[in-house]
């Protein structure tokens, strides 16, 4: 199951932000088990948003909007969206209950352009939103594709996207992503994949990628199957392939643990139980 | 002019790094008059990734990828962009000098994978780098327009941008962006948006275009022109108008300027000339 990710926004392609969304969105689906092939970012315009959400449902079976489902002229992201799922939009009631009851409570008057947020595709489940006025929604487009619209604050996407969509998502997909990150120390990119062109040459599943990071070289092994415990089952011989390769140069093969943390770990293991720090573990905990 | 940018890593689809290089990227396009469309993220897939570029030289004048002209096997931009550009691979002089040269200094073996980085597509500038391995490079495509590739790592596509493609794109384009950004306090998006509605219905140039943020709405008036004092001119008089409908509700027009550094401002400029900073200035100056 392939997914893909179009961020709307003009503020985008100005580099006023940087795309969060994009990155937290990407990492969740990876751990859904869903692949993610394109991240676009479009502007606020409606032609070329449409080109590339009918691009999308052509390529991929779930698309994640996220922005442009504000109250202003230039929030086009629904309307776009329902257009280009050949659907028309309606009033939701609950959507337009929720709205008014926003507006009572925070003592605002509400304008003509807010109602709206009301409106959904005809063939949609609305997700509402606890923290923010626009609603999102999952559209049930055609050949069981599913279109996503999110809005673009981080503090309403993430978790409206962790509630709401990964349940949904879940349901549709059998698969999970698995990795271990095996993190090198003291050799070159061209050096670690010289030695492991092999491996790369015949990858499937699972995969090996090496990215060069500063002073390190991390390969991640990468698994899909229908469960956690069969992704490690199919990257642990890998692993420990790479582990007969480099040996000790491998300091770790955790995402989260760094070349720091795992010196500190070692000083406290071997040298200073339940007394006082030595001065290379302090600077180390002071740095980490 | 128009440009697209082409990210390309399976490492950012994966949500493992955020993209700095494309904020970077539109920021610094956008301030050389260059309008910027779309954003697309893609995967270390030869496939998926020509498509990109063949899709991106039909609807833009300028193509700028970063990532992937590293020397392992999935570093596959340069080999497709020259592909899709109809040119041939062909040895770099300078390049092979400059490799060998860092492979020394550093008494490192050069491995075999690490010479494919001394070639460059036949018809191309070259942009030597100055802290890595690969070079990037411009090529000169078809009906004027360039696909201009660049390492990944923020910390060399950083300086070779700003040094080396920023004087060729400055020579391409004849417009420069400006843009204030009026920022409006204690009134909702839509309060906002409903008493602008005429001013977003007939821009074209300038540009106003409303965003919500954290207890603020900002407008950004974007006008292009030939020169940054002509742009000014284009967007004073939009700017101005809005003063007339905000009034006091807005704080400033500068991007950098945040409402605790107005607050401090009228603080020193009304209370405390060369006087002990009261306790409101204190907490505000600690804050900002």
């Amino acid at each position: 199951m392939t997914a893909e990710i179009i961020c709307v926004g003009t503020e985008i392609l100005l580099g006023n932000i940087v795309n969060t969304n994009a990155a937290y969105l990407s990492e969740r689906l990876a751990s859904l088990g869903i692949s993610v092939f394109f991240e676009t970012t479009v502007g606020d315009n409606p032609e070329r948003l449409e080109n590339v959400i009918r691009q999308g449902l052509e390529r991929s079976d779930i698309l994640i909007l996220s922005g442009g489902l504000g109250p202003t002229k230039d929030d086009l992201t629904k309307e776009i969206a329902t257009k280009a799922c050949g659907q028309e939009l309606v009033e939701d009631e609950e959507a337009l209950r929720r709205l008014k009851e926003y507006f009572a409570r925070s003592h605002r008057n509400m304008t003509e352009n807010n109602l709206k947020q009301a409106l959904v595709p005809e063939d949609c489940t609305v997700l509402y939103n606890e923290n923010g006025t626009a609603p999102g929604m999952v559209i049930h487009a055609k050949e069981g594709k599913k279109v996503v619209l999110l809005p673009g604050p981080p503090n309403e996407l993430l978790p409206m996207f962790h509630d709401q969509v990964e349940p949904i998502i879940k349901e549709l997909s059998s698969e999970v992503l698995y990795s271990d990150v095996v993190k090198i120390d003291c050799m070159g990119e061209s050096r670690v994949a010289a030695e492991i062109e092999d491996l790369i040459e015949k990858q499937t599943n699972p995969t090996v990628a090496p990215y060069a990071k500063l002073g390190e070289v991390h390969l991640r092994v990468t698994a899909k199957a229908v469960s956690e415990d069969e992704a490690k089952k199919l990257v642990t011989p890998i692993t420990e392939e790479l582990y007969r390769r480099f040996g000790h140069k491998i300091f770790t093969t955790k995402e989260d643990e760094t070349l720091e943390d795992v010196v500190v770990d070692m000083l406290s293991k071997h040298h200073i139980r339940s007394q006082q720090q030595n001065p290379v573990q302090q600077e180390c905990l002071q740095q980490g």
